[in-house]
């Protein structure tokens, strides 16, 4: 399949790499095309991995990755093109802290409204399913046995088709929880908080957490 | 132990009724004495249970519990009284859910600031322990095998004190986990959002979260 990611940090990065090992063909689009990180990913990739603009990554794929910081997503969206998301399935992994004030970070959205109702609600033309921005880069593409990953969004084929593509990434259809409609975007962001001590607590971002009945 | 419940809801009930079972000396309070919630429940409750105002459960209590409503916490807080919180733990167990706008609610603190955080700040002789507002009533007092209990506060030996009490709740020593100082309530406040659509999910409050490391 071909797939956009947009983002060049970390995210967008293993992201990339895990979609082109999968097999699949991927463009990384940054502010503008050629930016030193995605030419050196692509460079590196192997597979079918190639470099552009935020509109070039959109353009080229069906299915589309936003890995750029949360509070910069909108501004990325936008310069990807309301056109060029239209229809398509966009997978927000985006968390928008805002790390202007020092540690810790806090949302730049945050309670009655989330990023990804932002997104959704500013390109209602794509499929928006929020996933995998809870847990940290590495864990996104490997999955950790018996722990639980949700996701959400309005259209549910979307979110078959992510659960899907998860699977490939180490996800099992029966880890990944599907909390809803978009709106469940803010109690997937207001987790990371938590998730940040938890990191501390922990000594390591290479964790997850498991649901567990009583 | 002397121990002052605040706070008549499920989640008073719940927790003053344990404290009873292990033999401890409660006394509920309410806004105000003979509150029809806290005299049905001290007569019932057999064992060493009493009942009366915010102030009465204060003055009577070595180690007290916050189980009021979040958005009420403090004027109960202010109504018990600051020097009868001087020097004692406050086990500080109450969200600040905002139900005022409908469902979902809104948390009334949040992101920069928390409400384990402003009871610190405005109680500075309260010893504050942040604990068990992460589970349902019925989890906080039964444990559930193998997951993660999260506290925080800002005193290391009122935390261990709470660790020890909550042994006798269910929740062996390794599985209570010490976040750090009252700020990480934050985390722990706005974790609430993501477990309502965790319970809207799973069809139930009974659950709680384990970690598991990749």
């Amino acid at each position: 399949m071909k797939v956009g990611v947009l983002g060049t940090g970390m995210v967008g990065q293993t992201i990339a790499t895990k979609l082109v090992e999968l097999g699949h063909e991927v463009t990384m689009g940054a502010r503008s095309a050629g930016s030193e990180k995605a030419v050196e990913w692509a460079s590196g990739a192997g597979g079918d991995a190639a470099e552009g603009s935020f509109a070039d990554a959109a353009a080229h794929g069906e299915l589309l990755f936003n890995c750029t910081a949360g509070t910069a997503s909108l501004e990325a969206l936008r310069a990807a093109g309301a056109e060029e998301l239209r229809g398509k399935v966009l997978v927000d992994v985006a968390n928008p802290l805002d790390f202007s004030q020092g540690m810790p970070p806090t949302l730049s959205v945050v309670n009655d409204d989330s990023l990804g109702e932002q997104i959704q609600r500013e390109f209602p033309g794509a499929r928006v399913v929020k996933a995998l921005n809870t847990v940290n880069a590495g864990v996104m593409v490997t999955g950790i046995d018996g722990t639980v990953l949700p996701i959400c969004g309005d259209d549910d084929a979307a979110k078959q088709q992510v659960t899907s593509l998860l699977g490939d990434f180490g996800w099992p259809t029966d880890t990944v929880l599907d909390l809803g409609g978009i709106d469940a975007a803010r109690g997937m962001e207001m987790y990371l908080p938590l998730w940040l001590r938890l990191m501390g607590a922990l000594g390591t971002p290479q964790f997850n957490i498991a649901v567990v009945r009583g």
